[in-house]
């Protein structure tokens, strides 16, 4: 099977932009063509309303982008209705043709942290993501189990680097040897990336960093030349375009933007609302997809890349 | 509803002791008699072994120790049938009077963070655990809706300070301002559990602090004396009685000590296998778990505790 760093890179490079929409499905927000009454709901309205919502938004992005990332924990809060929700939307998303991130943050040592690999990724696992994202906190013996299995299923692995939340500075941000907490884990994440690369030249380790810190993407992106960047934080935390622009190299490779929000709860933003009601939320959200695809490849690297499908 | 704080304290003295039970299933090392053939077996058996063991381990500590640590990651490995016998596990140890500590080391930001708490802490949940381990990774404003949503429902969350594992010290113990980063993360824990102490003067928000590391932990008792400290790397990891006895204050309070695989697959350690043999695994993990008690009264302050029931 082709690496993940590859099927990436040629999965982005076939839409000529590097758009990743995050799938956060939430009780209070969906259209209410889906959930009509306020609640409270049983857990399994709520799961059947959050699949049609995900299987809906994924019709309409499915032929714009190359990847979506769901959101474990907004799943994982309706009990095991949810995990199994969670599970039709992976595989939704893939027999569709998406590269499918699933945002866990998932951590832990050994044999469990093999556990959850085994679990979340590739196939043979129960939810067969393509990539899973995990917080370093626990060292190299917690990351090493997720990329030796990440490996064997040609999957990928995201590490919390410098992440896109105000509170992510109270930490990663302390100064050791000179340099701050985020660029020792950058350093080591490098490190496994350099090791795992593919004919992309870019590896199978790749590190969260957030688009509310535009300088920070830049120097990263210098300092970890065979990473895949996962950036959250444009749209509603802030980033725009521009301040995404350093996270790719300077083909427009190497960088995967997230939004999830601005993205599927488009038909509650006056701008689109306007256009198209809430009836036609669908609509609404690929209009916002269309719309950050357009803002991408204007204001970054990424408007180089040569699209196959448009 | 009594504070998680109060309510642990309470339940150690109960019983005496602080043993913490590890629910680590693995299919490989389960009792034959529970899980004969060697596989591979469908996630409906392994759910199902997996809850019988676990309710079979449960059957003999709940009249002997206060608390059991079921690992996430080993049900989430089965895919949703195992996220039912989470639930399962959860409800039935509670319901013996045990309370349930779900180590999770979940973390994400914002509205992100509260459905991972409201899905897997206390009534309203979908798993109703009594408290959470978390990562401390994304900062104050990943760890607040964890410990907000811990307090409205009388229950408790335990953030990696310092862990057991080799790799822990990758960048736990980068020192920044003079001090390592954990005791950086301590700071901050110790200053949420000063302000949600309970009766006994310990907070909601505890501290998981590795039994391998001796010194730090009478560092951190110290620096952090409204903080439970939870500790892993008992047995197997290495870690004795003697040196988890600068876990606890001078009252034998304050900590709580892990023990997963020494007690629960005792079974197939010579020493009680010898004993009991196989089909007997109940009674050799009752045994260990006397035994753990023994040494934690022999060598630690908590051999000071009151005991109720015997």
């Amino acid at each position: 099977m082709i690496p993940f760093a590859d099927r990436l890179d040629m999965t982005i490079v076939l839409h000529a932009n590097p758009v990743l929409v995050g799938l956060d499905p939430r009780a209070d927000l969906l259209p209410e063509t889906l959930l009509a009454d306020p609640g409270p709901h049983r857990p399994e309205e709520l799961a059947d309303a959050y699949c049609r919502f995900c299987r809906g938004i994924i019709d309409v992005v499915a032929p714009l982008v190359p990847a979506v990332k769901p959101q474990a924990a907004f799943f994982e809060e309706l009990g095991p209705l949810g995990m199994v929700a969670l599970g039709d939307v992976i595989r939704y998303a893939r027999e569709k043709g998406l590269l499918v991130i699933l945002d866990g943050k998932r951590n832990d040592i050994g044999s469990t942290a093999e556990a959850y690999a085994r679990g979340l990724l590739g196939s043979g696992g129960a939810w067969q993501a393509d990539a899973l994202t995990v917080s370093p906190y626990l060292g190299d013996d917690s990351l090493r189990p997720f990329i030796d299995i990440a490996n064997q299923r040609a999957c990928g692995v995201f590490v919390l680097v410098k992440t896109s939340n105000p509170g992510g500075r109270m930490f990663q941000d302390l100064v050791a040897d000179g340099q701050p907490i985020y660029r020792h884990v950058a350093a080591y994440v490098e490190s496994q990336a350099q090791q795992t690369q593919g004919d992309c030249g870019y590896g199978l380790v790749g590190a969260v960093v957030g688009a509310t810190y535009p300088e920070q993407l830049g120097e990263l992106r210098a300092a970890m030349p065979h990473t895949w960047f996962l950036v959250p934080g444009y749209g509603s935390q802030g980033g725009t375009a521009k301040d995404v622009a350093a996270a790719f190299d300077r083909h427009g490779h190497g960088a995967i933007v997230n939004n999830s929000r601005g993205i599927i709860f488009a038909y509650r933003n006056k701008r689109y609302a306007d256009r198209f009601g809430v009836a036609r939320w669908q609509e609404a959200d690929e209009a916002a997809t269309r719309d950050m695809i357009d803002q991408l490849r204007a204001d970054t690297p990424a408007g180089q890349l040569q699209g196959i499908k448009d």
